[in-house]
This record gives structure tokens, C-alpha cells and sequence, in this order.
């Protein structure tokens, strides 16, 4: 069977906009084992989108269609899968009933633009949206089976969970394969010596796919087995993972697809520990990272954001003398930061980051990338200097908290 | 004219890989004046690439197409093109010494496969690589001017810049149009209520488009102006900006596409003000945001991130007492931590979120999306109690975080 993927809107057509939509559904549906031919994107205009949906539906079997389900004039994606159709458009009483209690729950009322998405092709089946306004619905065109969904990342994702992969998964199961992905986390491997370390595996595992996937700054290790014989897919991974490990070791951080603040607040759960920190070059990032893990308040307990010296001495009682004498960005500050964040807040580990993300600020002795990490625990303090200068403020900052984190997971594990 | 992009690679139609480089195409053509009617995707397929450039080459006049011009078997975009030119490839004298030229340059050896990459179809015109080995070119296919570069990013980038761009405006200058966008950003209503409060825009302005873009949790107002006289554009583009002013207000807090932080630490360094602030339930995501902005040490003093009770005491001076009789999710609470932030850095303002993310913790009294934010100045304190609640606890930390730089904002206006 042929699927292919239709993402509409303007913004993604004109490239104000970078189309991530298409990515996600098209590894959603690979990995389902339905086989994505194309991917196609238009702007907001009804005879365009009318005729893109005709083309589609003369070629593939399946197609999931994004974006142009709201409320507003330019949402135009209902319309033109009528047209498409040739069917009207009714109101369908549960999508309204569905729009009028996302409206009431939130105490608001629903404007009469909502009523609009209320409006399906006839013959269309309702896809329910629990995380928005814009509910989704399948439609066959021709020998095509159409699921529209919104564009927005979240709601598409959730809807494609919940209804679009069980209903491909019944309608063309017999058409489907298994197809397992393990995926293994790494950081601290550039992606070519990453690929490096792992040649031969194709030819020591013919019947699986090996992808690397850069996560900035991870990389993912993919191994994707497929067959009807899922046992067999199961005993290939598993060994192919081993063969993985033997290479990659402990730059391995998980097996689950964790990120790095997950695997390492399983860490401190499992050891019933505690954390604090004191972020100068990283401004928060670490702790909006362990924070975004649900149930962090188990073990996170503070982060000093200290982006001036007075708070640095003030707030975590680095002494001027270390400051004066060997700098902010160094091993001497980073080791009392960490110090100090630990006793602060009484935890069992206390790390810290100082460094220089840039664009400015770097020297010829401190050049921009430079960050000073030092992480306090039981057994004492240590601290080590890297250089690591990627091309955004952002990119040094997330570079410099993952791997503050990864030394905290190595002295933990 | 028409224009359109094709994407190559498996890595991108499978989704293992979000397409970035078509939107930087996009938007670069959009703002040279080319129209872009369409985005296609396929894989590293010869019969399937070949079949797509026929299909640009019979509805276009202008495409570019990156990707599958590497060393590599499976890049066969440039066999394709001679297919569906129906030419032969033929060695270019001047992209051999250019791979070559790379190779030396760099102390290598130039591998056979690299040989593979001279060979243009016939009739082509190369199109230099700076900054890599695959060398692109431009081809006629029918009425359509292809242009072909590598699927690298940033050597994408670059030969766009040099070459493509260059050529199509040269080509095409005479049928081009001045394109012209202004991007309201607003905050505090839901995209519906933004659409209704702004409708009536089309026929108000008819020469131009308006849109909307949810960048969650902001909804940036776009508006589009098309014409051959830049002036007139400028002008009709001013007097709907004032238009969309008088309807949205106070709500709009950038009209040249800045963040929120961007734009309240404009705000403060204009003011010549400093800040510090007490982040709970917002976990750091604050002082992330603040100081991804470039020259926000100017400014930005410090941020305790309190999860912990006794950190709240102890670091932000709130008082038990508080504590116990309102609970650490209160007005009292927030105005406390406020203060304290403030004063510990020696700030001109402290702001502090105390509230419930989710998607555990929430009661009857105080559901999930409850969040406290307190606003502490020169001219006293105050704090508000919002009930803000989101599908997940990052969307839920991202407006917390956005609500309270919006009222310091408000407070710093």
C-alpha cells in the first residue's frame, strides 16, 4: 500500500514556518509498517488544496492531511475534502456538542467562528480532538482513505495516537509488517565517529536497519527490525543491541528513548538522593530540564540562577578571593558554586555551570564554549573545563547542560 | 511564475529527519519575489525522482531541488535529472578539478565515488560548492529552470546564496513582485477570538492577507503585502497595522516578530532596570527564556528556582507562617517570593510563580493549571491568581512563564 502526507497552510508553504508535522507522521506510519511515498505541501487556496487532495487520492491509499481546521477564513482544508469529495458540507452534532465543551470547561464562551468546525463533509467520520478546538474526521476519496487532523503540533500528535495509527492498523493490517525500532541514546560521539564505530553492522545483522538520528546534542542509535515473525524480529534486536553496547559503552545513557534530565532523575530516585544547582553560562536550563520530568520535586529541590558575581557570593558564598583571582569561568568558581548550591538547599549532590555561551564574551584564553562544570556529592568536590562551541547561544547552552548532567549521571552510576 | 521545491532523501520522506532546507528555500524565494506554489518530498528512488522532476518540469518555471548529489549509490538526483532531460551525464571538466581542488586543499585523497559527482547531464551549467565536494548545477527540463544543490544545510545555504538566487532574479526579474510581511506578535487571546476580533480585515484591505500563527503560547497576526510599487506597499501595510492596533491593543507586545523575553528585556535595559526572579512552579524556564536573549547579563540578575519549601525559606526569606496559613500556591506566597528575589539580587523588579504544572498535584481548591505570580517594583508588590490549564506540563510551565513576563511587562509599560 501507498501512503502519502499533505501539510497545508501558508506559513509552512512560503517557509515562515519549518514543517515538523510531516516528519512525526511519516515515522509514525513507517513504523507502523505502512510505507510513506511522498509528502506534499500547499498554501492556503481552495482550488490548490482541492486539487492536491484529487491527485493524492488517485495515487495512494492512505494519506494524512494537516493543518486548515480552524476557526478563521484562511482554514480552508474541510471545504476543499468536500470538494474533493464532491459531497456538501453538514454540522455534525457531536463535533459541535465537542467544541461547545472545550469552550465550557475553560469558562469561555465559543464564538460563532467555532461553529464553523463543527461543519464536516458529509459522509465523513468525526476524529475527536481532547486537546483542542478543531476536531479531525477520515473521509474516502476515490480509493484513498483521508485522515485530516489540525496543524498543531501537539493536537496532531495526540489524534494520531489515539485514532489515525489504530485505524490504518485495522483497515490495511493484513497489508502491515512488524516493525520493531530499538532505539539506544548516546552523547558524547560525534554522529561520523558515532557511524564509524558501529560499520559492519549491516553486514553482521543483514535483516535489520541501523539509522543515527541527531537529537542535538544526542545522537540515537536506531535499529529497526521487520518480518512477520515477531519473535524472531524480537531475538535479532535484542542481539543486535548487544553488539551495539560492546561498541558504544557507556556513552549509552539509556535503552528506552529517555532523555538525559529522565535517565538521570531515575538515577536519583533509585539512590534516594537529592539535588541542587547553580547554573551561571547555562541561565536555568538545567533546571527547566529536570523540572519538565513529572515527578521531579522528588528529588529536585533548588537552582541558583547566578548570572552576577554579588549572587554568586551572596546567594551560593563563592568567595571574591576565588572569583578575583582566578575568574567566574573557572574550575575554582565552578567548585564552590557547587559546593555551595548542594549546602544551600541541603541535598545530597550540588552541580554547577559557568562559562561562556556567547556570541560575546569569549577571550583568547576563555573563547566563547568554554564552560567550567563541577559537581559536589558525598564524597567531595571536583570540577573539569571543556570546550565546546557550537554556532548559537542556544545550541552552547543546551551542549553545556547535557553535559552537566551526563557527569552527574557518571558519578551516580 | 510559478515555483516549486522538491526534497529528495529517504532520511527526510521516512521522517527519520524533519525537512528544514525547503522552508529556508521558501522563504528566501518568497522574499526575492518568487511565488512558491508547492513543496514535494520523495525518496531515493530513480523511477520515483525522475517521475516527480517530469511533473515540476510540466507546472513550474523555477524549482530548486536539494539533496542526492553525494558519492554515494543512493544519491541519484543528478541521473534523475538527465533522465527527465533526456540527456546523458557527461564529465565536467570544471566540477572535477573542484572536487579535486577540495581534496587537496584539505591533505585527502579524492575516492573513485567522489569521481561520480562530475558527471552533469548534459546541457547543464555547474554550480560551484564553496564549502563541500558535491557540486550543483541548473538544467532546463521543458519550460522549467531547475536548479540542483546538495541537501546539507548549510551548503545548501550557501550556493543559494551565491548562485540560485542570483540567477532567478536575473532570469525572472520582470515578472517579480515586491513582497512585504509585518508580524504583530500578541499574547492573552485564544487564536478564535483573535480571528473575530479581526475580521472584517479582507475587505477593509483587500490588497492584502492577513494570518494567523499560533507559536504557542503566543498568536502572531501576519499580514501579507503584494505589489510592484514598495512604497505603496509600505503604505497600505502601515495603515493595517494601525487597523489591527485599535483592535487588539495592549494585547500586541511586539510589531517586529520579537519574543516576549526580547521584548521585555527591551524594556528593562531602556528603562536601565535589573531583574531578579523566584521561579517554582515554572522551574528555571524563565530565566532559560531570559537569558537566551544575546546582552541579557545587562540586565538579568538572578533566579532562584525554589521547589522546596525550606529553599523558599531560606534562600527567598518567605516566611513559615505564610506558608502554613496559605499554602505554597498563593497569592501570599508569590508576593513574598517576589520581594525576596528582589532583594537578594538588589533588582529594580522580582517576579515569582508559585503554582501546579501538572499534570499530578492539583486539588479541588487549587486544580492543575492554578499559578500565583507576584510583581515586585519600585512601587510595591502585587500578586494575581490565574487558572491557565494545558494538555501538558511544558505547555503549562511555557504559559506560566509567558503570563508573568507579560505582567512585567504591563508594569514596566
Amino acid at each position: 500500500m501507498i501512503a502519502e502526507i499533505l501539510a497545508t497552510g501558508d506559513e509552512i508553504r512560503s517557509g515562515a514556518l519549518v514543517d515538523s508535522n510531516s516528519a512525526h507522521i511519516a515515522s509514525e506510519l513507517e513504523a507502523a509498517g505502512v510505507a510513506v511515498a511522498r509528502h506534499l505541501c500547499v498554501g492556503d487556496d481552495l482550488n490548490v488544496l482541492t486539487a492536491a487532495l484529487g491527485e493524492i487520492a488517485g495515487r495512494a491509499h492512505a494519506a494524512v492531511v494537516t493543518g486548515g481546521l480552524g476557526p478563521t477564513e484562511d482554514d480552508l482544508t474541510t471545504e476543499a475534502a468536500a470538494r474533493a469529495a464532491c459531497v456538501s458540507l453538514v454540522l455534525n452534532e457531536t463535533a459541535l456538542s465537542d467544541v461547545e465543551a472545550f469552550f465550557t470547561s475553560r469558562g469561555l464562551e465559543m464564538g460563532p467562528s467555532n461553529r464553523k468546525q463543527a461543519m464536516l463533509p458529509e459522509g465523513a467520520t468525526m476524529i475527536a480532538n481532547p486537546v483542542g478546538t478543531a476536531p479531525g474526521f477520515s473521509l474516502e476519496v476515490g480509493d484513498c482513505l483521508f485522515f485530516f487532523v489540525p496543524g498543531v503540533p501537539f493536537e496532531m500528535k495526540r489524534m494520531m495516537a489515539d485514532a489515525v495509527l489504530p485505524a490504518i492498523k485495522s483497515r490495511f493490517g493484513k497489508d502491515r509488517e512488524t516493525v520493531r525500532v530499538k532505539t539506544l541514546s548516546t552523547f558524547g560521539l560525534p554522529e561520523s565517529v558515532t557511524g564509524e564505530k558501529l560499520a559492519g553492522f549491516e553486514s553482521a545483522f543483514p535483516g535489520l536497519k541501523l539509522g543515527l538520528r541527531a537529537k542535538f546534542p544526542e545522537i540515537q542509535v536506531k535499529l529497526y527490525g521487520t518480518g512477520r515473525d515477531e519473535a524472531a524480529v524480537g531475538d535479532l534486536l535484542a542481539a543486535a543491541v548487544g553488539w551495539v553496547r560492546e561498541r558504544l559503552g557507556d556513552k549509552i545513557f539509556s535503552e528506552t528513548g529517555q532523555s538525559m534530565e529522565e535517565a538521570v532523575g531515575d538515577l536519583l530516585r533509585r539512590n534516594g538522593a537529592t539535588l541542587a544547582m547553580a547554573e551561571s553560562c547555562t541561565g536555568g536550563l538545567i533546571a527547566h530540564k529536570m523540572t519538565n520530568v513529572s515527578g521531579s520535586s522528588d528529588y529536585f529541590l533548588f537552582s541558583a540562577v547566578t548570572y552576577s558575581n554579588e549572587a554568586k557570593m551572596g546567594v551560593l558564598g563563592v568567595s571574591e578571593k576565588t572569583l578575583k583571582q582566578y575568574g567566574a569561568v573557572s574550575e575554582e568558581t565552578a567548585r564552590e558554586m557547587a559546593v555551595g548550591a548542594r549546602q544551600a538547599a541541603d541535598a545530597t549532590w550540588g552541580i554547577a555551570t559557568t562559562g561562556i555561551a556567547g556570541p560575546d564574551g569569549g577571550t583568547p584564553d576563555k573563547p566563547v564554549g568554554t564552560v567550567c562544570i563541577g559537581i559536589a556529592g558525598p564524597d567531595g568536590v571536583k570540577a573539569k573545563r571543556f570546550v565546546l562551541s557550537f554556532p548559537s547561544r542556544r545550541m552552547n547552552k543546551t551542549v553545556f547542560a547535557v553535559t552537566a548532567l551526563d557527569g552527574l549521571r557518571r558519578a551516580l552510576g
